[in-house]
Formats: structure tokens, sequence, C-alpha cells
């Protein structure tokens, strides 16, 4: 066939790219299991009933058929999966007799959408989410939980600096109520144009939209202006002089959570108090959040979540559930691209075994093995061409060291190894050499992130 | 929404189930990279016509498109991925120009059949490629090099005693060729049906249906019942006393395919020369694979692969490859399903950190983090329940350790671990205790295979 071209939409990453991801997938997974978190997989699809209950996505999913369906038998009815919430409430629902509750999995998987592609908006992309879901009532001390596990584990991430802006909807609906807006879920609505609309237009539609007084709108706007990265937004607030029940709760919880991310602030990762912050979505029911990544703010969001009442029920019984979700492909794609992100080599192996001649391969791969025993990634030279192109073979694809055997070593011939980098050759044994710790295998190269 | 049922050919693994399958992933994933073997994903979609081209399959595919799939826009012409070698192949000649040569890569992922599930048959399914593909020319010892690879990682694995059967199409081709059989084709075909049908029935369809004589037939059948664990198969072939030049190629490549495999095989793991193994299909040009496994030979092989000299090709350039395949839910779904392989826990907490009360949560919060330090996967207890109640959380969860803290630390309080399987409680310090390694993480657990 013709040369492929790559599909829009569809980001495939070369080895030392996917590298760049494994290293980023293997220190999330690393985090979430250590705060006790399981992994799940679930199946790439679902019921279309069951995907279209969110009607806003309706239109982005990609749906099924066999190609010679069997009519009587058919798999009409079925699409990948969007995200990783609706399967999960679904995979909840289905195993709640065979899982321990609270449940804390963590999800890494790819999902699907049909929607037009862009830089960070893929049809295909990976994302990583956690949760964790109660049966009845989930007390408020997992929001926290959630908040400070995915701070730890993105803080330790290649990334340029990200922002994890967290909010809640009870403080700000209770803040609504308590200015005596009647229709919160409205002005939250408008509230949410403010990263789109110039603060001015947003307070008109405040009035005309949601008919609020010229004073309520420039408290709501007060209060959208507020953030901080600690919680000092709780005077702030109290400062506006509006009261009411829910925002007292809201304020409490949204100081909770500043409270237990504390430990995760830092220069390259922030947890800000961001009382403008409202995700339109209607299920979430407290805390509220989403992630930004500096330079980067095209994107939108690489990350979000927040607390969902109502998760899943099966009539019975409702399993309320917190989490969060980081969009891997989002984030690392276009950093990938823009080469901020890479590998140090091409190749997992830190050692090329040169090959004398092809007579010699079995002594050359005997000199592997001995080196894979000791966890050293290595491969035997293809071919036994000059060593001048032996070294440049091992140079393309970045690998630090050549192994030399010269003269038979069944009969006194030694073993030397060359730093190709730096052209130094030293005797070694392939039964107890080992490259420094950095050589091992392939390092994440992070460059300047203003490049 | 009601309680879902699982849906027939789409396996989904509990957490506790997941663990078994991420292990097996990561002790082949680590044997592959010790080898030079780097990881790609390729996208789930390929262009029909590209998954059509195996003609075969066609009837099996998963055909996409949009919900509402804008027509002068429409996806149509794409189809879920049936196997990682299409896509690989394809994965190559896209990026050919980027690519190290010899290229090695493995893949693990899933794919996708539209066909009637059975057990160890999947609609959804994940499986472990590995293949090294050259340009023009694929020099034979990467064939010996892919066996070893497979033989090695396979035999890592907590799975009944396997069996990587070799054959070599050249040393069959070859043989029938020497006996002066008009179609070799037609007569590994009918040879294919020697693990369905008799071999007397065999024997008359070769004369029937290949137009041999009854002495080329017994010939055949001869070769067919040859099958070795060392390279003695060799003298058992020149026995039959056929000569060919084609057949001496193909002897000596499964001759060093035994020898080179030959420090695999354990009472685990066998690599047997099997004669009669032919694979079907026609792209195979030299050494063909299939893999075994003990007391599931209903399922037929939970492996194969072999020598294709075109696997991929523009017009200009060829790209010969040699590689193999493990199918990681056809063998784990059925192991797990019957109880044969299991996780030490439910969790990946090693620690439950007790919670004397409410206000003492930030405490506990604390010592968990300590714990996490030092690499323990740990979580807290979900609410200040009586002692009794939250060692019987742990058991339930099959977490090992409960962390008790008596009086408030910063006051002369003390901390003790419980070891809740023999009840034995000890001081400890949270910033320097850890447990025994085996139990800082979930294990393996296999059970008798022949229960």
């Amino acid at each position: 066939m013709a040369k492929p071209t790559p599909l829009s939409g569809f980001p495939e990453f070369l080895p030392e790219e996917r590298f760049v991801e494994q290293q980023v997938i293997a220190t999330l997974a690393r985090t979430f299991e250590l705060h006790g978190f399981g992994n799940i997989e679930t199946r790439a699809v679902e019921p279309m009933d069951q995907l279209l209950a969110k009607g806003e996505t309706s239109k982005e999913v990609y749906v099924l058929r066999r190609l010679q369906a069997d009519p009587e038998q058919g798999d009409a009815g079925m699409g990948l999966h969007f995200d990783l919430t609706v399967p999960f409430a679904r995979y909840v629902l289905e195993n709640a007799g065979k899982l321990e509750f609270p449940f804390r999995r963590y999800q890494i998987q790819k999902a699907w959408r049909g929607e037009r592609p862009q830089e960070g908006r893929f049809r295909e992309f990976t994302q990583a989410d956690i949760d964790i879901v109660m049966k009845d009532e989930l007390p408020f001390h997992f929001d926290v939980e959630v908040a400070r596990v995915m701070a730890e584990a993105l803080s330790g991430l290649p990334l340029p600096p990200l922002t994890l802006r967290v909010n809640n909807r009870k403080l700000i609906e209770g803040f609504y109520r308590g200015i005596g807006a009647a229709d919160p879920q409205r002005v939250i609505t408008i509230i949410d144009k403010l990263d789109k609309l110039p603060q001015e237009k947003v307070g008109e539609l405040l009035v005309s939209d949601a008919g609020l007084t010229d004073k309520q709108a420039e408290q709501c706007l007060g209060l959208a202006a507020i953030s901080a990265t600690d919680t000092s937004f709780v005077e702030a607030v109290r400062a506006l002089g509006v009261e009411h029940e829910l925002l007292e709760t809201g304020l409490a919880e949204l100081a909770a959570v500043m409270e237990g991310c504390a430990g995760a602030q830092s220069d390259r990762f922030s947890v800000v108090a961001s009382l403008a912050l409202a995700r339109g979505l209607d299920y979430y029911t407290g805390t509220v959040f989403e992630v930004f990544m500096e330079g980067f703010e095209f994107l939108k969001s690489v990350g979000g979540g927040g607390r969902y009442d109502a998760l899943a029920s099966d009539g019975r019984t409702t399993y309320p559930g917190v989490g969060l979700s980081f969009g891997i492909s989002r984030s690392l794609v276009p950093l990938i691209a823009r080469g901020h992100l890479g590998a140090s080599r091409k190749v997992p192996s830190a050692v090329l075994v040169a090959l004398a001649d092809e007579e010699s391969r079995p002594a050359s791969d005997a000199i592997a093995q001995q080196l894979r025993a000791s966890g050293v990634p290595c491969e035997v030279a293809p071919s036994a061409q000059k060593f001048g192109k032996q070294i440049r073979y091992a140079e393309r694809r970045g690998i630090p060291y050549v192994w030399f055997t010269t003269g038979h070593p069944d009969e006194g011939g030694t073993h030397e190894v060359k730093d190709i980098r730096t052209g130094e050759q030293v005797a070694a044994d392939p039964a107890t050499w080992t490259p420094p710790t950095e050589d091992l295998r392939p390092q994440v190269v992070t460059k300047e992130q203003n490049a």
C-alpha cells in the first residue's frame, strides 16, 4: 500500500514519545496506589442509552456495528465510551455486591469523541481518573482526600506548572441564595462565562437574564473575583456581608480542601480557591475542580471533577462519589509535539553488545543475557559491521554504552565497556557490571517550557 | 437505572482480578524492555480497506460511525482493529522515516472482533505482541531472538505450564516438494486438520484432495508425527529419506530456534519442535509459532506468530518481520474465572491507619503520609468506629496491618502496628517502619491448576 498518512484527531506517539507517556502513567499509578486506590479497566463499549443519558455529548458518540451483523443478534445500541465516568458508574452498579465501599479506584484508559479535532481536543485520548464511591452517604473528608491525592500525583509529573482550581457549589449557591437570587443555577451559568466575556458584559447578563439588581450583580462579580492559595478567601467572602447556611457549609468545605492540599503547594504546583469556578455540569453538588497548565491556557482545563451526590443509583441504593480526571493526551500531546518533553534515548537498551563476527553471536548473546540478569536492558548488534559502524548504530539510538570482547572470552579474552558519550573504555565483568542508575533506563527530558 | 448485566464477550475484572492482569503485563513489559523492545500504542481505529485486506476476518470487524455524522465529513470507512499486526504494519509504513531499523517493538493493547463469544474467545480482548521489523532484509537470527524473548517472558508468568510449539514453513514445504507433491500449499492445509480429524482420515484427504500417492501421504504423516524438545528432530526427518534444498534450510533454521530457546526449557515451560504445526495463514514464510496452555487445550492456542517476509510494503521498500503474540485475555480470563489465579488482597493498601475519633483525622493522615514516604501503600479508616470494626474493615479487604496511635503523639502518645493475621502488635515509628517486602504490595496467588 502507499504510505499512509496520520488520521486527524487520533494522535500516535513514536516509541521515544510513548516512553514519556508510559512514565507519566507509571508515576500517576504509583501515587494512586500509595493512597490505596486500586486499578480497574472497563470495556470500551457501553449501551447507547447509557451514553446518551448525558444529553450534551450525544452527537459526539461513536456508534458500533458489526460489518456483517446478524440482524437477529445485532450489536445495535452499542457505542464507544466518551469518558470514564459513565462506564465507572455502570461498573459500580453491576458489581456493587462484590466491591468493598468506600471504593477507591483509578482508571487510565482511552476514550473516544467524534468531535472536530483541534490541538488538545482529540477523537481518541487517554485520561486518568480517580474516584471514591460510597453507598448512601459519602463523608465530606473524601473530597479533601481526592484533591490531595491528585495534587500529589500531578505535582510529581514533568509538566509545566499546574494549577488545581477548587470551588464549592454549596458556597456559590448559598451566596446567590443569600443575596436573594431567584434562580441560582441561572446565575452559575452566567458566571461561568467570565472566562469568555468581559466582566461588565457578564454583569449586564446577570441583570437582564438572571433578574438580579445592579447591587446583586455586583456582589456576584465580587464573589467571582476572589481567589486565594490558602484559606484567606473565607474572610474575603465574609467581607461581602452575605449570610446563608449553605454558604457557611460551602466555606467550611472549601477551607478544608485548601488546608488538606497545603502540602502540595510548590512553585510547580498551586492549589487555588477560585470562587469564579462553577463547572456548568449540574450533577456536581459540592466541591468542584479544574486543572490548568501554565503556558497552555488555550487548552482550557487539562483536568477536572468534583463531588456528585448521585454518581449512580439502581433505584434502591444511591452511590455518591467524588473524583478527579486528568487529561493525559490533552496535556502530553501538545507538550511532546512542541518539543517540551522527550526521552533521553530511542530504545530501552542501555548497552549494545558489539559483534566481532557472525560466528561469535552466541557468545555476544550470552554476554547480553548476563547483563540482563543484572537488570540491564541491552541488545546485540544486528550484524558484524566494523566497530565504528556499530558505535554509530548505538549513537543513532542514544544507547550510551557499547560492550566489546577482545579475543575469545573462554581463551583469556577480555571484556571492555565504552561510554560512547565520553569515549572512556574500561575493563568490565558482564556478571557484575551495571551502569549508573540514571543510564539504566531512558530518562524523561524536559526542555525550557518557554521555548 | 436498573442493575446492569454483563455484556457477553466483553470481560471485565474486579479490582483484585485486574491486579493479576497488571502484574502479568508488567512482567511481560519488563522482559521485553530488557531485550531492547520499545513500547508503542496504535489508535483503536484503522481504515476499513486496511482491515479488510485480510479477507478471512472481514465479517468480524466493528465499523464505526459518529452518531450524528456530518455527511460531507463522515467517518465512514473506519473500524476497530481486530489484531495488533495490521495497525503495526501501517504504523511502520507511516513512520518509516523516523524509526530506527531493526525496529523492536512491543505492544499491549485491546483488540475487537465481532465474533460469537465463547470461553476464551471475546469481542474485546487484550494481547501482547513483540515484533522485529527490518527494511528489505531481516537476517534469520531475529527469528531466534523473538522466540527466546517470548519464551523468557512467558516462562516468568504465574500460568499453568505453557508449550511454545515451533515449526518452519520452508522445512515442510521443502519436504513436500522433495517427495514430489504438486501443490504443497494444499498439503499444508490438509495437514493442518490433524488437530480435528483422525490421522487416517487426513491421510485419505492427502490422496483424494492433494493428489498424493499412498506412499507420499504416509511420508507426510510421518513428518507431522515428529516432535522434539531439542534438535533431535533433524535426524528423525533425515530418516524419512527426503531431500530438497528448501528442506535443508528449514531444518537448519528450526534447529537454530531450538538451540536458541534451550535456556527457557523448564518443567513450567517447554519449547517443542512440532512438525505438524503449519498455521494456515499464508503470509508466514519461515518460522511459525503457537503457544498452548496445559489443561486449557480447549482454548486452542493462547499465542502464535512467525516470520513474514512482507509485513508491509509501500511499493518501494518492503519491511520483513518476525513476531509473536500472546493472548492475555484468552489465557487470564478463564484462569481467573475458575479461581486458579487471584490476588492476596482486594486493595493496594498494606496498612489501615486506625482513627480514634474524627478530630484526630489530620493526625492519622499525617501518619499515613509518613508511611507513604517510605513507599508503603496505606489508607486511613473511613470513620471512627470501634477498633474491632476497623480491624474487620481491614480484614474484609485483606489489608494485613492496622496502625494504632494511643494518646496524642505530640504528647508522648505511642504508635503500634498490629499484624491482624497473627494478632501480634508491636511499637513502631511511622517514619521508619515498613512491612516485609511480600506484604508491601498485593501478591498474585496461584491455586492448584488441576482443581
